[in-house]
């Protein structure tokens, strides 16, 4: 008997004293791998772990921190590709599929990396929207901050991405900073183990981080509370019962396999490349992972005439290109799926969609004749190996095409005859992860998104323009939204920052200005501030929110208005001609350029000599508000609003909050002057 | 008997013909008012009704003419209050508790109606965050859209703000563009009716926009199906049971009542002005709607030496300050409970506590005498009165005191040792609506916040500087979300256009710059343009979206970078001191102000004669990409971005995509300019 799967569990290796288990054998082959049992796991000690030691270790950490520590596991992850690929070949994974899982879950660790660093601030709480004056005299406001759950993640994941299917999980709880409890699905768990194993050898997890179940979860569910989470993938039927056994203030998300569809336009008729894109599409969705793919297409919607042109394309393009066999064999494009187990139940699917009026267009349900490890070819009674099928129905409405699943190398063609047809056999799914549609005519894109957005997480427009450059129909990406309504469990994940949020519960707050800072890190107007020293002169060590310098008055002179249009060729009629400008609805007269506002403000805040304010790089959120005329004065306020060291610069972002005011104290302009600055003085 | 209480329903007002029903009394006198029952309601056909007629009228709008139909509505409603407070004064509402649920109801109606013209496109899909290029060439593109749910929202409120409690739910859902099916609670009914009656009268509702129910929804759950939406107010176990009749696919959101907490932080000792602030606001949260909101302050946590003083110093505000009556009655400040039924269920509720330990520290269970509509004072054996009271509890952690809930004019004060104790006693609440926290401190609120956000909707920090602009731990206000994680119910209403989203689905789309500009109504770099006009010269009613400028290259020379510093006063290092640049790590050696950049760049694009552009307002999302030095050139491409007219004016936004490029054809700045355009070329 082979050896036990262990868990990582409280900082350390467990395995179980089982000697029975689930065995868990190579999907081409039928020889025994693993065994997978988690019998008298400590569940209770390892969420406890997650609760106090977890949240401890992770919550020392800034989301900049915590992203720095993203890319490093990304970047050890990215130096054990090959011997993941390697592994992931005994459950099915050809080279190629394991791009999606492998090279897909290091990814994912680089883009939140990334856009942690860049989209987030380098602190522990998040900003939700601007600030809300709920006082007219600014004394009391409101808004909104995320802050971490105080609990666990427990993820429960499904067999067919044992690693990115994991990380995408784990990458928007790390950066939260929430702890994950992660347990795999058992026929792909020693892959799981795999790459925790190398996480964990590389010393980069903060303790309590992660944990690994090999095997069953028992009683979780009774150990949960408000401030835990639980985030399922797999099959719709089991989210139900799970979602049953959550208590109330435990979040749930689930993202569920669904009966995705993809349209071909009306104007793909079988001479475009949108034709022949649609095709290919529908080729690697259905030989991808031998097809196991929550986002595969499960229904081809095509113009009635175009039915048989498609079958035949597809059945031409699956010959010159899929080759099925044992992935350890060179030259196989297609394997197995990943057990007998499966590959029964994707015969009894296609029996059922049989059943109910379905004909075989291509492919057959018999065994495939596929190529060994050893290059010879012939029947693998012990190898999980199904070829790729198109099943055609006459009844387009019939209910199980848009019900059943086959987990496998299959899709349903259906034929339709007007746009709101075919918007209505999408939407006949219940819910969708993702649709795509080929066309190349903008109405029709347009008109279709109106008619099937609510029912689908993700639509995909492919055609000639974007064919070679689309990520593709089944492949979802980090920086965008995956999961969808409905049947497709109506959670969210990825979609960038969005995903973090589901770690964090947003909180509106009330208070004043000075409380308001305190807990924000950005200093709200009406909060304290500090005019000793020009801020300038101060690095990011010694500056603080609310530093501020205020100008003296600058008068304007019509002759500044033209000086400053013929130098810059800007002569809009508004400055330039009295006439003209009294007719303006806003003006009533010839006024100063914005633009020249913006500049002399610079000139009036600015300290000149070197310092450590490095650069301007850039501004935001400039209103103006009161337009300025000749014989005006302005002054402007520049204050420290929001200080962000970086982790890997010797300097960082300040964010200044200007305020152009004139003589008669009405605000001119408002913006944000945004500037790089240096850590410390240089020594002088 | 008294009449039945009619629903508005597919258009038109029926009646029951039900003979029995529920028979509603006046809170004070027991009088009978109405009687409620839908017997023999066609639910099946209001549904089909918003399904079909209700989305295809919204569907017909964008989302600034649903806002000016929102305003409309609060402008006619508003004409009508006094009618309403005097219809409320049978339910028990004092014209004061009248404010939140009237006024409240018609103040939502107004702020939305501006936030959906301010925040929201004059279109019909909104956009979610930014561009994310998925190729390299730019030729695939993501982002995100939201789109309106399909369906029907049906709204299950709560008895205690009839008006206020639906037109939460009805402006969000309305501006998304979902008709809703309000259901109100049978105790006010009638005052459901009134306002139903008033917005149907004028004529305003577009048709399926809004129907009524008076009475029961029986069988709702079984019509309800993907695009559907349940949102719920009312008690934890009410909400419990309905979410577990929900279909999967259907939205189900829940606000409930909850163990609200407010802490008296250890800075505010009894003689602070932030203990008078607290005392004054336990006060108003006992009393108003006599106790009766979902947001009340159900647990005083105050430091264990302060528990003595807080429970005098509220005795005698509340001696000073309440008369307990009829609402019809001069002078009355806090009415009766809704019904005899629930005042027996609060004083259950109130024993219940009491036999968990607690101890009545002021007031009493008995029948208060109270001021009657003639001003008569004494017993009111028919009336729904009870009189405020202040549990104590000696143990802090009873379970009773976070979990039972008596909904009328009951608190519980509890004493606590360390801040980490009260944020712990807190928690308890297992998810509250609002917390509030008496504190001047700042470290103080911002420890605090840093352990109770995350189970809290909104918390409220009350000190010497907000305590008169406060708008109140009881408060919801619609720029911010109302709701609770755990036993608040889990859902998030309000938040201005957050809550919008609810009503909306969100979908990820991909595909090249033509079609995501026609589907999103933005133009995306890519997409096609014309560069046949100068775009300043066309009104909104001839500008397409990709309508381009690009200039000539104009050459920068040091002596231009020096007249701009002399002139704007803006002589910065990097601009003026060879030697200096030269050691900045960004610049290496003189170069442009990034104003001299936006400026010259605007005398590049503009075309300066009068024409229907009006002004420029703004400018957003500057980023300086590459320095600009002497000998150097550039030149700018402005691309129409954004159109959106206005409903009220004769002119609109347009947003412009503004590039500048060197002679490298280095990308040197990026920007969007704002500018105001005539809708129609004025006549020559």
């Amino acid at each position: 008997m082979t050896g036990l799967l262990p868990s990582y569990l409280q900082g350390s290796w467990w395995t179980s004293a089982s000697e029975g288990g689930t065995i868990v054998r190579d999907a081409s082959t039928g020889a025994e791998i693993v065994r997978v049992d988690s019998a008298g796991i400590d569940l209770a000690g390892a969420v406890d772990y997650a609760r106090t030691v977890g949240q401890r270790s992770l919550g020392a950490l800034t989301f900049h921190q915590r992203a720095m520590l993203l890319k490093q596991m990304a970047t050890v992850l990215n130096e054990h590709k090959e011997e993941l690929y390697e592994l992931s070949k005994s459950s099915g994974s050809t080279v190629r599929d394991s791009y999606s899982d492998v090279d897909g879950g290091i990814g994912v660790l680089f883009t939140f990396s990334s856009k942690g660093r860049r989209e987030l601030p380098n602190a522990t709480v998040i900003l939700d929207g601007p600030v809300e004056p709920l006082s007219k005299d600014g004394s009391f406001l409101g808004r909104h901050v995320y802050t971490r759950l105080p609990g666990v993640a427990v993820q429960i994941n499904a067999f067919n991405f044992p690693m990115w299917g994991a990380l995408e999980k784990f990458a928007p709880a790390f950066l939260a900073g929430v702890p994950s409890i992660v347990k795999p699905a058992t026929p792909t768990a020693y892959i799981a183990e795999a790459w925790v194993r190398i996480l964990v050898d590389s010393g980069l997890l903060p303790d309590g981080s992660l944990q690994l179940v090999s095997g069953s979860l028992p009683g979780i569910f009774d150990l949960l509370r408000l401030g835990d989470l639980v985030a399922f993938t797999g099959s719709a039927t089991t989210a139900a019962g799970l979602r049953a056994q959550t208590a109330d203030g435990v979040r749930f998300t689930s993202e569920t396999d669904s009966i995705n569809a993809s349209v071909l336009g009306p104007d793909a008729t079988p001479d475009t490349p949108e034709f022949d894109a649609y095709v290919k599409q529908l080729m690697v969705e259905l030989t991808t992972k031998a097809g196991q793919k929550c986002t595969a297409i499960r229904r081809a919607i095509v113009p009635a005439d175009s039915v048989g042109p498609l079958v035949d394309a597809l059945r031409a393009k699956i010959a010159e290109r899929v080759v099925i066999g044992d992935p350890h064999a060179e030259g196989v494009t297609m394997g197995p799926l990943v057990s007998t187990a499966q590959r029964d139940e994707v015969l009894r699917q296609v029996a059922a969609l049989r059943a109910a009026g379905g004909e075989l267009l291509m492919g057959s349900a018999e065994a495939p004749s596929v190529v060994h490890a050893d290059g010879s070819v012939g029947p693998a009674p012990e190898g999980a190996f199904v070829a790729p099928m198109l099943v055609g129905f006459a009844d387009t409405t019939a209910p199980a095409v848009h019900e059943v699943e086959a987990f496998g190398p299959v899709s349903s063609v259906l034929g339709y005859s007007t746009l709101e047809e075919a918007a209505e056999l999408v939407g006949r799914g219940g819910g969708s992860l993702v649709t795509s549609v080929a066309t190349k005519d903008p109405e029709v894109a347009t008109e279709l998104l109106t008619r099937i957005a609510a029912y689908n997480g993700r639509v995909l427009f492919l055609n000639r323009d974007d064919a070679r450059t689309s990520t593709g129909h089944g492949s979802p990406v980090p920086h965008l939204v995956h999961g969808g309504p409905g049947r497709a469990g109506g959670g969210e994940e990825l979609g960038g920052i969005r995903s973090v949020m589901h770690f964090m519960q947003r909180t509106a707050i009330q208070g004043t200005p000075e409380i308001l800072t305190a807990i924000t890190g950005v200093w709200h107007p009406g909060a304290g501030t500090d005019r000793a020293v020009h801020p300038f002169r101060k690095s990011l060590a010694e500056l603080r929110l609310g530093d501020q310098v205020e100008s003296g008055f600058r008068e304007l002179s019509l002759e500044d208005i033209e000086a400053f249009a013929y130098s810059t060729g800007d002569t809009f009629y508004a400055h330039m001609d009295e006439e003209a400008a009294e007719a303006n609805p806003f003006f009533g007269g010839r006024v100063a350029h914005g633009y020249l506002l913006v500049s002399w403000a610079a000139g009036l805040f600015v300290s000149p000599e070197p310092g450590p304010v490095l650069a301007n790089y850039g501004l935001e959120n400039l209103r103006f508000v009161t337009p300025v005329k000749p014989g005006d004065s302005i002054r402007v306020t520049l204050t420290a609003k929001q200080i962000t060291p970086r982790e890997t610069d010797e300097y960082g972002e300040v964010r200044w909050d200007a305020v152009i005011h004139n003589q008669r104290d009405e605000i001119v302009a408002t913006y944000d002057v945004l500037t790089l600055v240096e850590k410390e003085l240089a020594p002088a």
